[in-house]
């Protein structure tokens, strides 16, 4: 394994720097406070592919005047638990969280809100969605379509995006139970990590542009495609393959969003798809009020019992036991507040350019 | 690969066998109906273990009195588009659909509607649910808990039920997609099959009661466990673990339900799980009409255009290429309907013993 090089940074440096990047590009204060914020928690809970790695193809994409900084976002159509928007081109980072926000808006009333975006850009970790429904005693959900790399089962073209899913559950003394997962079966920033310590991938992963599992990384790159969660038929891969199906219907189609393979790339070198079915890509996000159900009291005891339970689980042979969904990202968050977030060195060097592009200081 | 034995029938006999069987038991007939409609809907889909198969079960649980042939629904608490109902012991296949029918009026007026139900059994197939709410223009969802043959990521003990969940969307000219999905990589029913024609089970469906991968099916029913779709860390067991807990947190924690290890188990031989954390297990149904995101007519000729663009995906090496979720059922229904429903030899003789136990003829 190659070693990679890593500088730490308080992760208030980090979001320090976003925000006023984001501020040069005309972004409002508050919004821009916001998109660093969704940044900030990435990197905290350990997701490093969605945090400040990705602060240059943001830049980017507001340099080349892709995104809209000042972004009016309409109600296109509602009744009491749902709602569509057009978030007018903005960065998701920022028209995500204002959607989110009517969500649980509309779920304070009517016991459920669900909110289809359309015309946006890519939103961060969908985790970061779903906690703000649970600090209202809700449950929140949170999906998002995005670029096609992924292939249906039995076909070899990229149709889906990595399309993640969250929800979320409140506790009432435990922390609360976060499932944040793509549907495929590892990320692709797995295969640019293997790519760069010159390691192969795990069989199950990835096919090749003709369609063979491949164990090369570089096949990935050159044409191939992820493969979907269960990977085969044998192991399932039909129903990872329609969970990605089902995110990309409720986010896209739903939202009048772009879909499947005509998702809007998100980084510039990407292709823009020949054709074009709706207008950026789009998320879904609902909250569901808890005492629309049950006492929300007695569900938080109920959800605390269940950790308690499923970690006491006899462990598997060379493991340490069952983790709560959640944990990996809380724990990386504990010590990441204390310590900082340690960045590879391309990300330090992206971010140096960014910074002589603003002239705002970074380091 | 030992032969299977297999009689024909014809839909309309099983359902009438079974209709006939329920009033019996003291169900009203309407009820009766609706009960043998599910069954008879998962035979003619090509879900044999959910259908006439476990008529024997009902059967039994009936004749115990550890059903309820005549329950009345409680709705416990409810907002404009949420509720929660207690099924009151009923048989799964009546208070499901009463419960999915709530969801689905409830979302004619608040746009969106979410039933969770306690105190219920076994519902039969997920994709029966989603299917009504498709002909109200509006997507439907379905999920269930049941009793824990699933192993946690990392952990040896049964915690979690197959745990399915099923969502549809309609289209304009071309079918519903139709996804639905136990959580698990295989079904139980696939053990059973392989046990049966004394073959191997591929290695990443089940563990034994060491927690060690097996590729014998003896191993499940000695203590074993079936693996969460993804099966391994490397593979995204995490994932499939996640649904699973995030189906049995909605059904069950939510309404009020039995929970994880703690669920009822369907048939009269399983034992009784020592702790009870609810009532009964927990069903969770909502529906969501198109038109409160998007004009129903072109968010259905979206789902037309989503399809044939799946449908024309390059195939992968040896296949026809990608098939639509819900496709393998309706091509069953089609031969079904018209040639009849094979059942294996132990399903019909369970049939011929339940019909010189009620005195309703059969064959």
């Amino acid at each position: 394994m190659a070693y990679i090089e890593e500088k730490v940074f308080p992760v208030e440096a980090l979001r320090e720097f976003c925000a006023r990047v984001f501020m040069h590009f005309r972004l409002p204060e508050s919004d821009a406070a916001q998109a660093a914020d969704v940044l900030a928690a990435a990197d905290l809970r350990g997701i490093d592919s969605h945090g400040v790695a990705r602060m240059r193809s943001y830049v980017d994409l507001l340099s080349e005047g892709r995104i809209n900084p000042k972004p009016q976002v309409k109600v296109m159509r509602s009744t009491p638990s749902t709602a569509t928007v057009d978030a007018d081109n903005g960065l998701g980072l920022v028209v995500g969280p204002r959607a989110n926000q009517m969500a649980i808006e509309l779920a304070e009333k009517a016991g459920s809100g669900w909110v289809a975006v359309m015309n946006t850009n890519h939103f961060g970790i969908a985790g970061y969605y779903v906690l703000k429904a649970v600090a209202h005693d809700m449950i929140g959900w949170a999906m998002t379509n995005s670029t096609a790399i992924v292939a249906p089962l039995w076909g070899i073209e990229r149709m889906l995006g990595t399309n993640p899913i969250a929800i979320a559950f409140p506790g009432k003394n435990e922390p609360p139970i976060v499932i944040d997962m793509a549907t495929c079966t590892a990320a692709y920033g797995k295969i640019e990590i293997a790519l760069r310590r010159g390691e192969k991938i795990p069989a199950g992963w990835a096919i090749d542009n003709l369609g063979r599992v491949t164990t090369d990384p570089a096949d990935v790159l050159a044409g191939g495609a992820l493969l979907p969660l269960g990977s085969d038929r044998e192991r399932g891969g039909h129903k990872g393959y329609g969970l990605a199906m089902m995110v990309d219907l409720l986010s896209g189609a739903l939202s009048g969003a772009n879909w499947g393979p005509f998702a809007i790339p998100f980084a510039l070198r990407q292709t823009i798809p020949t054709r074009s079915v709706g207008k950026g890509i789009g998320h879904f996000f609902g909250a569901m009020r808890i005492d629309g159900f049950i006492d929300a009291d007695s569900f938080k005891s109920q959800v605390d019992d269940y950790i308690r339970v499923f970690r006491a689980t006899k462990p598997a042979p060379n493991t340490s036991g069952p983790l709560i969904p959640g944990d990996p990202e809380r724990e990386a968050e504990a010590i990441r507040r204390k310590n900082g977030v340690p960045l590879i060195l391309p990300v330090v060097n992206d971010l140096r350019e960014v910074s002589k592009k603003t002239g705002i200081p970074f380091d």
